[in-house]
């Protein structure tokens, strides 16, 4: 593997969860791998998860960390080609993305959408540029568009709690919040569950559509989320703001909340969720905290899993 | 050892002592004992000693070091059980705690007081709701009421430079200051000096008692520095704000900065302070820049084998 | 060698270039060399580069690497002698520095100057205080009025790049900029290229004359930047604020943007520039994006070399 950016990069899905959960058995297999190779984690937003156990799983493989915040610790980049920079940006992609290329043997990116011009997110602009100006294998850490290292960890812990011989049903469910997020974390789950054989099952209210190019191979897209709810092995619980109006919250009426009653409709279901969660508004303590049903501290488990299993695979070819 | 919060941690505080000292004399005896293990550490606030003291400890031992400035790195934590997270909390301990038990195999926090609410402080909510929701071991970097490391560093510093067969008369002076600062240091310096045998002796102006809960022992607390400085062995300049109208600063007439007329009512005391001192403000430049009667450095300097002989307490029963 | 502040710290230049050039070759040859040891970055302004390759270096001689934000992580220090500290500086740098000499095995410093008070700046008085203070020794990672590690990486790259038996011809011509620039990368690139023995040319607009005490030696200093280009085989291209009228921007009628016409002057010179670089104000697309005429990332990437050599020089003598 080269660059782990989205599901694409994956050649066979199957073959990945089975190595990450070979790992997962046997985590020292590949405890000097990494021995003389750094990372360099780069993050234009805030993390907890992701930097935290994106370096427990290179110092699991022998590597050296390098964390950057790049909007704190260093200075803003220039992404336009021909720009005349007089403004507010003081470096251009094109030599910080050389440099960083020989300082690190891999690189770590997190960069979240403005939500504000779609076209500019869902173009990948920022990944796209680092993509073009890098010589070192990139990992997104979480894209304007995608969380791979996430959904990810979604289907090793989906692999690990499945019981049943036949795919799973695979409910991802809206969630109320207070402020628009992104569609990343959702649309990721949708192309990582198609690919991985499950039943996708997508519930959300009018207005909250998301992009086809992800959804495309979803069992059923519905606004009614009983009807969804019906027979589920797992429902991911998450919040996203509007594609269609990009970035807007239309109002929903309904009560998009998820409580122990509605998990009835289900085959006594897991919930799932990609954290940070606001308890109490997309999901009720009842169900955070009933240990026989929710599974939202072993997918966050299984993020050093997933990470230490991209690393690996990268490693072995460098 | 299982977390370190506050000199009840410790069975033994003579053996500990005694640990510290054998492991600065034998700095790379467990140089591997921290192999493949990883601290996270957290910070709610500042640090300079404490952040490069604890590192460059686990780095002795061989372990990882993950560092987390919770404040700006990451995103601000909910504590209340129940709460309706539509504020600006973005994720509540129990999730953030969980979390970070399966990415780290010991966990370092630094939380100070508000100095607004007693209670909240002296409850120790923060530290409560981590050690309640972690699954791993806990070391205060500095709690809201407690700082147990530089206590520790203290006790061997004065371990190591007492020069009699008795017990040491210890005096923890109040000293000026120009904004309020938390009871830490001084409650913890006065619980770790009372369970290891010395003669305590607190000075304070009216108006700072300290909380008796961690006094409780002391042979005397007077508001006369004078009386209290007769024949000190060591002489600990520290100040602290209100305990009893909580956070203020009650005006004092007197004049206690330090000097070295007034030392001269002293056995020839050494004087101690956890720092950052501001010089003559605090302390005066000719007691703090004077070698035959400072310690601070000495107490920085142990520092590291205090962080050092913890981490290898607790990395044993990992 | 002990320090790093500037060339004059180099006993031999010749010699330490050459060794630059073999550790290069020889990327693993002292990959244990600083085992058990830690340096501490310590940043009171951003960086990227230098935090950067400084880490990498480190990494690859076996150390440990603690970054403090000197600015952000601690408070702010005190370097005034005898000062009665009753406002915004917590900590003077007579404590810090002991404190940090004994967590670290060397430190590196970057300290930016303020551009209002030279004496201040130009009397390096931070590093100077970090000098008086340490008792480890202390590398620049930029300071006032020197960026060393920067020079030497620039000497590096000349060396690699200079393909005839003559000295080279080295123009450092002054580029246009949008706010005031430190004359440090300047300054340091002038006495490094003296004392390596290369013909300096300096050429730059009136009133941004450089302080005569790092460009002594200096073959011709012009205003005329066709006069500077004549037969260069290395075009340092930087800008920086005035000297004489101390971090002032006077106006600049003439145009200073080097272009590929102005290069037809030189024996197809290469460009250099220490970056992050302006486009299009400090240096046009067309000569940055020629890979046959840019060093630019060719010198980027000796900053590792630069930095390990060094590293090894004091870690030798450790």
């Amino acid at each position: 593997m080269r660059n782990f950016i989205s599901v694409q990069n994956v050649p066979d899905i199957v073959a990945l969860l089975n190595k990450a959960i070979h790992i997962k058995q046997n985590p020292s297999e590949y405890s000097v791998i990494g021995k003389g190779k750094t990372i360099g984690l780069l993050f234009m937003n805030p993390s907890l998860r992701t930097r935290m156990s994106t370096q427990r799983a290179a110092y699991n493989l022998g590597m050296n960390v390098m964390t950057v915040n790049l909007d704190k610790d260093s200075w803003q980049l220039e992404f336009g080609d021909g720009a005349v920079m007089n403004g507010s940006t003081s470096e251009h992609i094109k030599e910080a993305a050389g440099v960083i290329s020989q300082y690190c043997d891999i690189v770590g990116l997190r960069s979240f959408p403005g939500l504000i011009d779609r076209e500019k997110d869902y173009n990948e602009e920022i990944f796209n540029a680092f993509l073009a100006n890098l010589s070192v294998p990139l990992i997104s850490l979480e894209s304007a568009t995608l969380h791979p290292l996430q959904s990810f960890a979604d289907m090793i812990t989906i692999k690990e709690h499945h019981r049943s011989e036949q795919r799973p049903k695979v409910v991802l469910t809206w969630a109320p919040h207070i402020k628009p997020l992104p569609q990343a974390v959702s649309n990721s789950f949708a192309e990582w569950s198609i690919a991985s054989g499950a039943e996708l099952v997508i519930a959300h209210p009018k207005g909250y559509e998301l992009d086809e190019k992800f959804t495309k191979g979803a069992s059923l897209i519905t606004h009614n989320q009983s009807e969804a709810l019906q027979d589920a092995d797992f429902v991911y619980v998450k919040n996203w703001s509007s594609y269609t109006d990009y970035g807007a919250m239309p109002e929903v009426k309904e009560n998009w909340l998820l409580n122990k009653s509605k998990m009835e409709l289900t085959k006594q279901a897991k919930i799932m969720h990609c954290l940070p969660v606001r308890r109490n508004v997309e999901l009720s303590d009842e169900l955070i905290d009933d240990p026989s049903v929710s599974l939202i501290q072993q997918q966050a488990g299984n993020r050093v899993i997933a990470a230490q299993t991209i690393l690996t695979e990268i490693l072995k070819e460098l």
